[in-house]
């Protein structure tokens, strides 16, 4: 068969498989459940990766026991090199015409690489939050993403838990709430029932409150719209914590600093934006910055980033797929900062 | 036999039972492993209690199989209403022969009624923290106590916390340390070794740390000494918040207001000093407590809060054992404000 790159996007709920040639078109996609090895374990991560793209395969009508050149993995969880090296041996053992070459990079890492070869800054508000700064030779930087014990600010469980915490806080006389905290106080009453908390509780249940808070905030509840212009402000610190690294050109292209935001809280960019845009207007204000930076994008992924994910496992053997970065993104919020700044 | 009450101090890691008569007297101690439900489950927790009281009988002389008068159980986790009966009705129906009345308390007051019947304040930090503060008439206030997720601020899994997240921090670039982090870092690359954070960590291994910054601050590492003066602050908020309803005997006694000291953080007072003591000054001299508050009293008990537990479990049936409280406690602090602050 004509050579056929692979490409995984692995999430810690659901992921996705994607199958591309040479010039840049997609020949198949699947989806299937999480491919997080911590959360899942590396056999069952091995096994829905195989099992999506072995499907994808059927779907493009290719023979199933061809090898694809190379199969480029973009996986959240994806950091640590011991434990990418065990995967990638394990893969090659188990499933030996699945592909020829393997390649393992972080969802933040295959993000960027599907927007643009050029770098940027990749800014994921999923569950959990990271940021990334890949720089336009490579050079890359990044903060958090150490998981919700260590922050994870600005993400899901963190917005739940300020909201949470904002509540039990003001019951204790330890705090005072900066709003009143009736409203969140019901919706968790309603949300976690009772007692959950003393007991076991589930990341992505308790991190699911972030909704019921984007709920209230759209319907004009003042703490509610607290905790998302908060995140926004701590979102806007992770990018402050990566730019002193950044070269110039990632300052100065037409479009400003390219922001990719990845990950479900984003859809409340509306609540989150009174405080990432303060963050940021003091940071183009800011000693360090007047005048070098001058405004940013906020991007969207159209594709997968499975296709990032393949992109950069060509690479890694020398190979090229054409990628069509701009059919890939969507720029959603656009700012210059008033020169006379 | 004669009357003989029973008591029980329940822990997150070791628990005691105690028997003792109406006069007083103690009659027979001994040791087990952990009683708290949601560590160990209903079953494991009723299992190790009646085992620890069996070998107290036994030990005491007494028939094994003649049930106590009351067995007065103050156990960390023992808040809820319906876990709490529903453990006793399991103790009935298990070991009819244990006890013949049973009462539960929590921790926080099985302590305070070791040290005395007119009240005060309790102050727990151990893995978790927690306040509660007993009027002279028996109502209560709590303020904390909700597990490490919500906060246990002061505690010594907070403390850790505390310091490995202002490491994580100066490494994103995120926040700056208000200290040198290098001491703390060493401490936690030899303590965590690699990548515990991410995966499933044992909260009681992650508090341990606090012992490693414990060290480091009497050592005269700044960063170390800066997190317990902040556990020092965040313990005094919790007085301050409890303190409104304190009616004025606890406020007035001679010894001032109070405060029972639990948990093994306590051990590190030298430590918490700081940022305790200048919390209470503050407090002693805001509008609300000026002239009212006069000074405090810092206590850590001699004897097991078991005994406080077979107090209030006799008096739950009508019957009283007769309390020595100043032999049960020790003042290792007290403090009288200067009245013309």
């Amino acid at each position: 068969m004509a050579t056929v790159f692979g490409g995984v996007e692995g999430g810690g709920t659901h992921s996705k498989a994607v199958l591309v040639a040479a010039d840049g078109k997609i020949l198949a996609e699947t989806e299937g459940p999480s491919t997080n090895h911590w959360l899942v374990g590396v056999d069952k991560c091995i096994e829905n990766i195989n099992d999506m793209v072995h499907r994808a395969k059927v779907q493009a009508g290719l023979d199933p026991n061809v090898p694809l050149r190379s199969l480029g993995m973009s996986l959240s969880g994806g950091e640590q090199k011991d434990a990418i090296d065990k995967l990638i041996a394990q893969m090659k053992d188990l499933f030996p015409t699945l592909s020829r070459h393997y390649f393992i990079t972080t969802d933040a890492i295959g993000a960027i690489a599907t927007a643009s070869d050029r770098g940027g800054v990749v800014l994921i508000s999923g569950t959990g939050s990271n940021c990334k700064l890949v720089n336009p030779d490579g050079s890359q930087i990044g903060c958090g993403g150490w998981g919700h014990m260590m922050g994870d600010e600005g993400g899901a469980f963190w917005i739940a838990h300020l909201g949470v915490k904002t509540v039990f806080d003001a019951k204790d006389n330890l705090v005072s709430p900066p709003h009143d905290v009736t409203h969140v106080r019901k919706a968790m009453e309603e949300y976690f029932k009772v007692r959950l908390l003393q007991q076991n509780f589930q990341k992505s249940y308790f991190a699911g409150f972030c909704k019921k808070l984007a709920e209230g905030a759209e319907a004009g509840d003042a703490l509610c719209q607290y905790v998302f212009t908060q995140a926004g402000r701590v979102l806007a610190k992770h990018v402050e914590a990566v730019l002193p690294v950044a070269q110039e050109p990632l300052l100065n292209s037409d479009i400003g600093l390219p922001i990719l935001c990845v990950g479900s809280v984003w859809k409340s960019w509306e609540l989150l934006k009174p405080g990432f845009t303060e963050g940021l207007d003091k940071l183009a204000a800011s000693d360090k910055f007047k005048g070098r930076f001058n405004g940013y994008s906020l991007l969207i992924l159209l594709k997968t980033s499975g296709l990032g994910g393949a992109s950069l496992g060509a690479q890694s053997i020398g190979a090229t797929i054409t990628m069509n970065y701009q059919a890939n993104v969507n720029i959603f919020y656009q700012h210059t900062f008033n020169s006379s700044q």
